[in-house]
Parts: structure tokens; C-alpha cells; sequence
């Protein structure tokens, strides 16, 4: 195949969707958003060298970058539909496009987003994806909406892609046994779809985590104008966590670890019964790791009921506009 | 200003469009698409090296980025509404920022259209941008809808960017008094987005001239199932152009020169003259340069009744999923 058809091959996948009324191939998508519902846009770019190892596993990659911006849909609390996909690749290599192609459709058809367009062009490797959901007027969960007295809370456990991340650094010794468990919630999240998709009438606030739970938790607390109160204690930390480094460790992890693409989100305390309910519903669990107090805008940490000091700081780099 | 304070300053620009429940700045943003509307959404990428020069002056950048998305929404004949901007960067340059920005916001006001969100990464200097518009339901400037019979039509000059890059490149002379006008239509092609919208109802068929009229409109032709035969003697070609080469390099350059961004359209006879008022009324040239006949999908070209051959073929590239 030359690399027209490789594309062609590759790219031109059959959507079920009948929202879809024009797809790849024209100058635009054309697409039919539902009435009384919002559209709503998210875009990331993953760039080689930068976001992840120039010789990540292409499949891997297809389902990170898809996975990343569903992530953004979720913690809006939409229902995903359609994506767009900008490829820019050094070269048309055909084993690669197979595998990037495996991941990133297998986790589209899973959440059933047809993908409607895009580019290809040559370059040095980077992918910018963005999707589309709807979500019905007046719903959204947003930044800003959290209230003192909110409970916070997390959805899994915090810094485990973190710890995979420094696997493959050959930072830590992870126990032979979680050796696959860290490395797959570092290569392959999950978005959080149905969690985002039950919390819309529940939470006051929502986000994913991208950069840790400090730095992404203190976008609600400037959003909502108040102090977030973390319960280092409460940390959801997985076995293989505590197995491979200290608590203090696995804390830095978890508060500053990027790439974890839970949710957090705040609730009020009479929503709490209602919360379990439409969690245990699709099978997420959660955990309540502080609570939003009045005050100067900031995340505090507290131990035992004493403020804590991080050793670092979350990972900077440029935010999104 | 430090470079969080710099993205803030220079992306964070206030949209009147009430539209826009949700702009950038939240894990997604929350658009409301009218009533009896559909969503058209287009993506381009721009990479350095590829695309533009490294050393482009950053506010033809800015402005070009944005303007080549547009015009994928022109030959839709939608209204443009919505942008996302995913941009890397080497390092954040200000005064770079500020001049990409200059003329990326100009052209974003000229049409109304609103930043929604986007990405900011460090990498190889790039750019991506999804591009967000509407139609009334049951419209739509598809490729697929042209028939035999159809004229074929071009809005303004053809071959006057590919001029302008040869230009640039030392490969022509230029006389002193069109020096400006070919780099301007190189560096600053305009979307011909009020066109577009007084084609929706006129136009069997549309795109826009991305990569030369003879390649795109093989597209059309593929699409629609039949032959588009151009005349060459009726393309229209600019004063400085026409002073620059000869007729033949002229016609090279109209067929298989990039960047044009005019529209190219197929209209059935009996609109002629709704055509040329609906065009009249938004003051945009165009003229007619061959016509859809039955047969084998493809283009031909013909100079005074007889077959014609280019001597080289239309720029090969990676195509659009």
C-alpha cells in the first residue's frame, strides 16, 4: 500500500452514529447536535519527547491520546460523541499507524465517538486531539461551582501512573507482581465517563486529574474562590503503591504525580447518600479526601489534623489556554 | 510577565458571542449550537518547515493559521462561530506570542468568532486548529452533490500564492509594483466565508483551493462520479502574475499551485443568474472555468477545444483523514 491507502485504510472506519451526517472527507464534519443539549470541546496535544517516549508502544499511544481528552469530557460530566485526530508523523509507517489505529479506535467504539475528520501531515511526531460531547442544557460541571462545606473527592487511586512513569525511568523498584498494574495506568488511563456522566446532578464541581491533586485542586479553589483541606490519610493509594515506597512517597506521588485522569469533585454533605448510590451504580469507586472551606483561595494539606509541607511542587509546564 | 502570565494575557480574550456558556479555562467548553442548525467542525495543522517558513513574520502566522481553517468552513457555507487554538512551541517567546495573536485575533473578530479553548505545549513550533461552525439543517456545500451539466466556477485569482512562495523562495521576479500583493496573498489569504454562505443555496458542489484547482478539483469529480473538463484559456489570472511568467507557467501555477484558499464551485445553468447576483451582493469576483461532463471520474484540461498536459503534477502531501 502507498501511503494514501495506508491512510485510507486506516483512517476511514464506519460510524453507527446517525448524528454523523457528513464525516472524514469533505471540507467539514457535519454533525447533529441534540436539541436542548450543549456541545462541548475539549483539545490536548501530545508531543514526542515532551509527553510521552518517542518509543512508546504506538498502540498505547492511540488509546492515551483519545483517553486523555475523553478525560476532559468526563469531568464535565458530557456524554462523548465525535473526535477529531491531527497527526503530525516523521515518516508513513505503516506497522505504527496499525497499532496507533488499534488503540485509539478500540477505546472510540468502546464510548461509541466516530471520528469525523482531521489532518495528517509530516513532522515531528504530535497529536492533537479534539473531542465533542453533549450534555443537556443547563447541566456541565464546572470549576467554579463549589461550596464551603463541600466534601472532596476522588475517583480509584492517586499517583499509580506516577510510579509507572518512574518504572520506566528505573527510578523505583516496583514488587514483580504490580510491575503491569503501574505500567497500565500509566500507558493505558481510563476516562472516567460514566463517573462524570452520574455526578451531573450531584457535584457542584469536577475536574480530572492531569498534574496531581494539589495543582489540579487549586484550579476549583481560585474557580470557586475558597480553600480546599486535603486529609493526607485519606489518599486512595493502591497496593502496589505502599508496597513500593513510603507513605510520605506515595503522598508526593499522589498530590504532585501527573497523568492520572481521575476525577475530583466536590459534593455537599446532604448529596452524600445519593452520591453512593449513583456510584456504586456504575461501579466506580471514590473516595472523600477533604473539604472546602472558607478562606483565602489554596489547597492545605493536613496530617493528623496538622498542616503538612510538600517537599515538591506539581509539574509546571504551559497550561492550557 | 512569566510565561503563565504571558498565555493569560495574550489568549484570554473576552467574546460577546452569548453563545459561549463556557469559554476556555475549564476542563471543556460549553458551546450552544442554535435550533435547526448543524455543527460543521474542521481541523488544520501547520508545521513548521512543512507548512510555513520558521522565520514567518508571526502575525501572517497567526492569521494564516486561522484563515485556512475558515475557509475549510466557507466551502461548507457555514457560519463560523468557534475556535480552538492547540499550539507548540519551542519556548515562549513574547514578543513571537504577542505578533501570532495580533493576527490570529484580527481575522477571529472580522468574522465574530470566539476562542473556546485550546492547548499550549513545549515542542516543535506547530499549530492546530479546530474550527467550529453552523448551517441550517439540510444544508451544506458537500463535494458529492455536483451533476452533469454543472458549471464549474472559481472565486477570485488563481496561482498568485504559489507566486508569492516562489517569490520568497528567489525562484522569480516579481516587478517591483505586485511584490506586495503576491506575498500578501501567500502569507495572507482571505477565507471567502460570505461566498460560501450566498452559495448554500446556488452551489451543487463546493471546496475551497488548498492545493491547486487541477488535485482539488479531481476530488469533486471523484466524489460526484463524473468528468470536470476546464478550459484553460478562461482561468483567471492576476495583472501581476500575467506580468511575471508566461501563460503556460501561469496555468501551472493556477492548477497545481498550493495556498490559493479561493473556492471552486459547480452550478447548475439555470442559476446562472441568481448566481451572479447572490455573488454581486457580496462583492466577490468569479468566473466560470469549465463545465461537469458524464464519464470517467477525473479532471481534464483543454486549451482551445484541444486536450492540454501539465508538465508537472499538483504538490503530493499526506491528505486529510
Amino acid at each position: 500500500m502507498n501511503e494514501f491507502e495506508i491512510i485510507k485504510h486506516y483512517f476511514t472506519v464506519a460510524s453507527h452514529r446517525k448524528d454523523v451526517l457528513m464525516g472524514p472527507g469533505d471540507d467539514c464534519a457535519l454533525l447533529q447536535v441534540p436539541p436542548h443539549s450543549l456541545l462541548a470541546v475539549s483539545t490536548d496535544t501530545l508531543v514526542s519527547g515532551v509527553h510521552f517516549f518517542a518509543d512508546m508502544d504506538p498502540m498505547a499511544l492511540g488509546h492515551k491520546a483519545l483517553a486523555v481528552n475523553l478525560s476532559d469530557l468526563a469531568a464535565m460530566g458530557a456524554d462523548p460523541c465525535w473526535v477529531s485526530l491531527a497527526l503530525t508523523l516523521p515518516e508513513v509507517d505503516e506497522s505504527w499507524i496499525k497499532g496507533f489505529c488499534a488503540g485509539f479506535f478500540e477505546l472510540a467504539e468502546y464510548y461509541n465517538v466516530a471520528l469525523v475528520g482531521g489532518d495528517m501531515t509530516r513532522g515531528p511526531l504530535s497529536i492533537t486531539v479534539t473531542v465533542h460531547g453533549t450534555l443537556p442544557e443547563g447541566k456541565g460541571l464546572r470549576r467554579n461551582g463549589a461550596r464551603v462545606g463541600d466534601g472532596i473527592y476522588v475517583t480509584g487511586t492517586l499517583g499509580d501512573a506516577a510510579l509507572g512513569l518512574q518504572q520506566v525511568q528505573g527510578k523505583v523498584t516496583v514488587p514483580e507482581q504490580y510491575k503491569d498494574f503501574v505500567r497500565t495506568k500509566f500507558e493505558h488511563p481510563h476516562p472516567r465517563i460514566l463517573a462524570g456522566q452520574a455526578l451531573r446532578d450531584i457535584a457542584t464541581s469536577a475536574l480530572d486529574l492531569s498534574d496531581g491533586l494539589a495543582g489540579d485542586l487549586a484550579h476549583v479553589a481560585r474557580a470557586s474562590g475558597m480553600r480546599a483541606q486535603l486529609e493526607l490519610e485519606q489518599l486512595p493509594l493502591s497496593a502496589a503503591m505502599l508496597a513500593t515506597v513510603s507513605r510520605e512517597q506515595a503522598w508526593e506521588l499522589a498530590l504532585t504525580g501527573g497523568d492520572d485522569y481521575e476525577l475530583c469533585f466536590t459534593v455537599p454533605e446532604l448529596y452524600r447518600g445519593q452520591l453512593e448510590t449513583a456510584l456504586a451504580h456504575c461501579g466506580v469507586k471514590f473516595t472523600r479526601v477533604g473539604r472546602m472551606l472558607a478562606g483565602e483561595p489554596g489547597v492545605e494539606l493536613t496530617s493528623k489534623g496538622r498542616p503538612y509541607q510538600l517537599a515538591s511542587q506539581s509539574w509546571d509546564h504551559f497550561r492550557s489556554v
